[in-house]
């Protein structure tokens, strides 16, 4: 294994120093990233967090327009209690805070445990299950959460923005996760710091379908096919559980490993699909949004657009991860 | 090899055609993609090029405040001349056009072949050749065209945006490329979907200072060490060569397989050492912006600005690859 690291067990801190020196507007303390501006009064905050290992998820969305607060986990591991409840206490605008967790059990458990105990604080929580691989896995009952987290911490982000009430962004994050599919196929296996070696072993001429974000264990494992061939595989998983039509935001994400030029390939693909099916791309994304460590691969991230979730995926988002204005 | 494309020969127009469809802002033609929105009378047009496989260099630059147009040769392979002749003719608002032309033997002659044809528009060309680490290469002549290119492509853009005539854009072009050095370490080779197979070998405890981003050889092989020495080993070959000292603009770049992760342990390291001498990191980029394929390892790229060039980069800019307003 060969890594851009001082130490397995300091790379976690190591990389958030380093986020903290590249990004004036973020404060790190704790182990928690906040928005440097701190909590505005009257807005819901976001928090949000998870395992790292899936930079830029989710300190690099933290920001104007996304998240107030993210808690990374060592790799692949749940933050901590402790960790949400600071987050949750310092980004309270007395409007109350909005949870934002991906379906792994360890994710859920730690950030009930900080709801229960911020009795102080009105919080909401809203759980994104998108992944339609596989029913129960490694770490999860029921879905995993992947790519759509993106979606909801974009979308919810800007309403809270805009002053909506805590119940209301509630509400619109869950509809953006019912709005959501996603489908992963990987290359390679990552490889964590402390193992270092492969997750998974995978051979040269396999690819996982329906892979997971942590190496977990996608449907079968199939031939290395053309990017085309893959690409239809993660559609047709999607379609066949939220038939695509109308207007779609479409995220076709890198595992970490994956060049871009492989990725606008598969987007071509996804493209082609997605007008077979009579639908329509209205607003996408190419790049390493929701990664894996070194993982080659990609995954697919499709969300059902209505015209007020177009409004609010357009809101100006200031992010180390993602920014645009008007 | 694993890879996501369709077939080795055409995987630079497949992922051309994804570009096009991701951002309608774009429109490729005859392998040049160009912004949609056609060239500006008065504006200086700005066109780079080069082989493909550095993804988003050049073509995810094209867009409000950085290139008019972008000409992809196939991976690892200058433009024809016939591709850049095209784009110098497209853009040209009347004020001229810039080449902006990183030093690689093929991609000199062909600009140089391109402009003489092009005897009907007025042509400035840059030529971009940051890289300290070796004196002549493989493909080159004197030092290679690394990240400094983002950084000429960027502040120039900023500045023909502003209706700078010709020869004041290809001054300040130019002397971002005095002020600015890079210095690059691999982990991994790169594996060209032509070749199948890594470019070169490099044994599992072993990295290359100094790398090339085709792969071509840097300075010396040495041992794996951790990121705080490898980040030294390139810091120091930037700062024996200009000293650092000021305000830098620092990008701390992916070779296309590394994590973003790793990339922001680079950077703390990188911002320690900037500190340790005195200067400071006044604006800075850090992500897969310059790559070579899937080849893991990172570069460094440090630009000695001022006032001028500070605000330049400020400047708005809307492309796929990179994005900020004011």
């Amino acid at each position: 294994m060969k890594k851009l690291i001082n130490a397995a067990d300091s790379v976690v801190g190591d990389a958030l120093r380093g986020l903290a020196a590249a990004h004036p507007s973020l404060r790190v303390r704790d182990q928690v990233v906040y928005r440097a501006s701190g909590p505005r009064a009257g807005k819901v905050g976001l928090v949000s967090g998870g395992g790292s290992g899936h930079e830029p998820l989710h300190a690099g969305f933290v920001g104007h327009g996304m998240l107030d607060a993210a808690c990374p986990g060592e790799i692949f591991t749940s933050p901590v209690p402790d960790q949400i409840i600071d987050a949750t206490r310092a980004v309270d605008g007395g409007a109350g805070v909005l949870h934002i967790v991906k379906n792994y059990t360890g994710d859920v458990l730690n950030f009930e445990m900080a709801a229960e105990l911020c009795d102080d604080v009105d919080v909401a929580s809203v759980l994104v299950d998108d992944d339609v691989a596989v029913q129960d896995s490694l770490y999860t009952a029921g879905r995993r959460g992947t790519g759509a987290t993106l979606f909801v911490e974009k979308i919810a982000g800007a309403l809270a923005e805009e002053g909506a009430p805590l119940d209301v962004v509630a509400r619109v994050a869950a509809e953006v996760d019912d709005r959501s599919r996603s489908f992963g196929v990987a290359l390679t296996s990552c490889t964590t710091p402390a193992a270092g070696k492969p997750t998974f072993d995978l051979p040269d001429d396999r690819v996982e379908l329906g892979i997971g974000i942590h190496g977990e264990p996608g449907r079968r494992r199939a031939p290395m096919a053309p990017a085309r061939e893959l690409a239809a595989v993660a559609m047709e998983a999607v379609h066949g559980d939220l038939p695509l039509q109308g207007d779609l935001l479409v995220l076709v994400n890198g595992m970490g490993g994956t060049p871009l030029m492989e990725l606008y390939v598969v987007f071509a693909e996804v493209d082609a699909f997605i007008r077979g099916k009579g639908a329509r791309i209205a607003r996408s994304l190419v790049g390493d949004y929701v990664t894996s460590l070194d993982m080659q691969g990609f995954s697919v991230t499709v969300c059902r657009l209505d015209d007020e979730l177009t409004r609010l995926w357009d809101a100006p988002v200031e992010t180390p991860g993602l920014r645009w204005g008007r």
